[in-house]
């Protein structure tokens, strides 16, 4: 019997003690021996749960056991959850975490103990929920060089930029329905302005160059600007609009990371990633693109991917071998210098187009209702700014396309 | 270092030795030693290739050598593929294969005997090319209940539907383009007749199950006889037609495997996979549907996932856990209780709808040139049969929807 503990009883915590419930069998099938939850850890207690009796209040009790081998962290948040991880590692107990934040901000740190202590530190459910996508990127593709990462991430705004799609609604009302149904937070800045993506390609990212950055320092920028007109311009020109996270590997080897809205074309998989639905699409120099898609969320795909992790964790002749390094100012690229097709809206009418076309240079043109707008070929952000500079029209709204 | 001997020198062993030359610091960093390919078993000599000197063309010194760990089969076809995996394995050699027809036919016994020798026998390349599926299938999705999967899983088909669906041609025509272009083979029937994919759902079948079916024996419909018009008519309703391979676990535990041209609706992720590229969505009881997308073919693709797998192999910490058992009558779903949505096409104007509405209860219906056709829900194979033999009208074509 292989004894864990839970950390955290909310939706993913519950979400877990309930897959390893209901698929007992076959996990014990994999395992070869049963799987335990001996405590759940939580401030609350849970009288009509199941699993109330297991309940405790304070993390010595989890810590001091020899019996528990593996702590599942599921609270979210950087506090305690980087402390009680680290005690847990340094005690020799592996750790899962669901906590996307955590990994971000001391992943690096964390996986050294790892090593150091011979257990390991799994993280498939903090990005992507239930799609598999970490354990995929450390082993299927360990002996390929992955050029660059991008990732429809965040299902909340994913949900939100569909039914915007498809509905013709504005920003603020989808966002207000969301909201009702349970969709979106009551305060849901870290979703709509692209800080809970930035964590999750600062994940990816680490997994593709061995160094972390710092999500808050990444270029960011939400969808709580994007109009139904923009929508409109997209769905025109044969796009749609999506917050996309985006890694590369510049040729100077320098990493770039960034997370904003994009035009995405048809050709591209990720335009059908729709809803709450996630995609990660990795590109590599051996094996091409790469998609992984599913649910980004919810509480059984997360819990699900905990289940994997605890498994892996569980299997005794693993070791933890990734090591993550924490970026310095040399590895990160200019984002001046980032380079990618662009799209602009502009005032403007079939007369000013000859100006738009000696700036721009565009592959597309649409002009309707007073409105210029084109799509350009790869343009750096440096000639962004400088070609919007010695242009007469007014500015409406400007995006990068992938 | 680790030694290894690639069998076979074509296309993926050459690639093989590409990806193991091209990216040798990275794998060397990842298995923590150097990996030398020490033979390569060939009838053929290469005195051009800068791998030429390591060419042998008698088994028994790669069998013979104990310095030799990991032999890669790279032969194709099942004998002397599945004579030499068998002695290898039984010498107590883990071995890498891109050889589906081995893998289907042979993949319960070297499986077996794998286990019974504490080595590996991995087959990651031969299903999806390039694709992670076999591994996430395994690990990743270890704790859930697959109930379905739905692939596009052949390249070559692939490629003609969606040349058919984008340029309006007929089979033939794009059959004889594609053979030109060399994206199809002279003789082609392994492709187009679903044979190929028929192995490819039968080993995922296997990973989900852990019975595997005789290829040769399940439900099989290929693409030979899908015309321009059925297209059409698949884009008017908001279709396109591929090629699915699909498994799923009946209510009463019984497996069901088919491939057979579908109507795929624009909802469904595997809609977008075009061209060469090959998806895979698995249905599970925790997670939903997740998809695996990539490149189903191709020389790097598919020596990257050969890699990948070398590189799990050469892990000293893993050991072979999966066991498939051969399917007996008991375990098949019979294929006439199979049920699922339809399409059909008649001749007929709109003074038939009448006898059609009553006989089929369409969801949708499309009458033009002298055809009427129409998407029904689910219904069985049996009262498919039973409702044609009352209809009067004359049957132009039958799909199946997804």
């Amino acid at each position: 019997m292989i004894d864990i503990a839970l950390l955290g009883f909310g939706n993913i915590g519950g979400g877990t003690a309930e897959v390893i419930t209901e698929n007992r069998e076959l996990i014990e099938k994999q395992l070869g021996t049963a799987l335990n939850i001996k405590y759940i850890l939580d401030l609350r207690d849970f009288p009509e749960s199941p699993f109330g009796h297991l309940v405790v209040h304070r993390y010595d009790v989890i810590l001091n056991d020899p019996d528990v081998k593996i702590v599942v962290e599921m609270m979210g948040g950087s506090h305690p959850a980087y402390e009680y991880t680290k005690a847990a590692l340094l005690a020799g107990k592996s750790v899962v975490s669901s906590n996307k934040e955590c990994v971000a901000n001391f992943g690096a740190e964390l996986l050294a103990i790892a090593a150091e202590k011979g257990c390991r530190y799994l993280f498939e459910a903090s990005v992507g929920g239930g799609i598999p996508v970490i354990r995929p990127m450390m082993v299927d593709l360990a002996p390929v060089h992955i050029k660059s990462v991008s990732a429809i991430l965040n299902g909340t705004t994913n949900y939100i930029l569909t039914k915007m799609a498809n509905e013709g609604l504005a920003f603020a009302d989808v966002l207000a329905d969301a909201q009702k149904k349970g969709y979106a937070e009551a305060n849901p800045a870290a979703d709509v302005e692209g800080l809970d993506a930035a964590r999750k390609i600062v994940i990816l990212a680490a997994l593709a160059s061995g160094v972390i950055l710092n999500a808050d320092e990444i270029s960011r920028e939400g969808i709580t600007k994007i109009t139904d007109t923009d929508m409109k311009t997209a769905e025109s020109f044969g796009y749609t609009i999506k917050l996309i996270g985006r890694f590369e590997k510049a040729e100077d080897g320098k990493i770039l990371c960034m997370v904003s809205p994009r035009f995405v074309s048809k050709a591209n998989p990720l335009y059908t990633v729709s809803d709450v639905f996630n995609g990660i699409l990795v590109d590599s120099d051996m094996l091409g693109e790469v998609m992984f898609y599913g649910k980004g969320a919810g509480k059984l795909p997360t819990a699900g991917a905990v289940v994997s992790d605890i498994l892996d964790a569980a299997s005794p002749h693993r070791v933890s071998t990734m090591q993550w390094r924490l970026a310095n100012a040399d590895d990160i690229a200019d984002v001046e210098s980032y380079s990618c097709g662009r799209v602009f809206s502009f005032e403007g009418n079939e007369g000013d187009l000859d100006e738009i076309k000696r700036i721009f240079n565009p592959t597309s043109c649409l002009v309707e209702n007073g409105k210029i707008s084109i799509i350009t070929d790869a343009m750096t952000e440096r000639s962004v700014a400088d070609a919007l500079s010695i242009c007469s029209l007014k500015l409406i709204s400007k995006f990068r396309t992938l």
